[in-house]
């Protein structure tokens, strides 16, 4: 699922002027040109007017953008103005680091609840979030609206699991299983792919000795 | 840190082709085109090819690539032909988390020690992994030649870690905290954006109700 017109890799890159600009504004700059933030990302001012401009005119020539209502339009853009309801399942080690994980919250992203199968993991709470039967996962994404879900289970119970998601109403599943997921047209599929992330610094090295 | 020529995003694609090639070669094809490689990350034929342009001529114009080499080169070119020794610091959920998860050893990571300071931590294995005191880590990273390291500190704690790492010889950070961390020239630094990942999914929903 792609929105038209936009390409991902600009969508990505809004999320890093969006990070940017929250570091510009807590440092109290109430205005930033595209160089400023073209510079720490390695891209070209013309880049950074260029994405922006998908979306509608912000800013103005020699005077820059004010940074805090583009965080506003921003925030907007990505649909992150309001609380996201998101629901994680799988409780083990990364599902439950990623329910403590601070960051989530900051950018507007409000975990209700966390979903496992294993007696040991469900009924308890991790990160304040109480982790329940996955049998009881589409009557509580239902009830909050729940339309993001984060999938930390294991590779051979994502597919099922994803199925799970897709006929309660969930249309995009942040995927940390390092396997491909077959979803309807309307439901995206973010794949974080932690070993990938490895193999790009590790070419930075230089061949392995 | 880059290295000349190649463009990030171009390396980021590598990635994505060895993981594509790796499971087309597990489901028995010994051949692959630029426009297979290119259809299921959305981008043209051309790209392929001029992504993997960079580093030699790998395929035949009507014949394609041949999987089991070009998943060699590529190994190669990312230098993880031979296992990296890896060393993670930080033993709390997400640090515990990363050693448990499998995806890194396949990729040819290996990971030889972690890293924490707090006494119900050290001394502790996860994932089969040893957990020392900080305070060894100069030593230990030096024994086993280590390169590589991801950082699993909360962000405060991000940027003296760094420094430790940097000063025991590691030239590549792959950053789980949500903060920018400084290093020498001839260090890489990686971030991991968690939550930038989810917000390019809330992007693709449409404006948050």
């Amino acid at each position: 699922m792609t929105r038209p017109d936009v390409p991902n890799p600009a969508v990505r890159r809004l999320t890093l002027y969006l990070r940017q600009l929250e570091q510009l504004l807590e440092e109290g700059a109430d205005r930033v040109s595209s160089s400023q933030l073209a510079q720490s990302l390695h891209i070209t001012a013309a880049q950074v007017r260029k994405d922006l401009g998908y979306f509608g005119a912000f800013g103005r020539p020699g005077v820059g953008y004010r940074t805090a209502p583009l965080i506003d339009a921003l925030r907007r853009i990505l649909g992150t103005d309001k609380p996201r309801n998101v629901i994680v399942v799988g409780a083990g080690d990364l599902g439950r680091a990623l329910l403590r994980y601070k960051g989530f919250k900051r950018k507007g992203f409000n975990f209700v609840a966390a979903f496992d199968i294993a007696p040991g993991k469900v009924h308890r709470s991790a990160g304040g979030v109480e982790v329940h039967h996955l049998r009881e996962l589409p009557r509580i994404a239902r009830r909050h609206g729940v339309e993001l879900a984060v999938l930390a289970v294991p590779p051979e119970a994502a597919q099922e699991c994803t199925d799970l998601l897709c006929g309660a109403g969930v249309r995009g599943i942040l995927n940390f299983a390092p396997t491909t997921l077959t979803t309807p047209e309307d439901v995206a599929v973010g794949p974080v792919d932690l070993a990938g992330h490895l193999e790009q610094l590790s070419y930075l090295l230089g061949p392995s000795r």
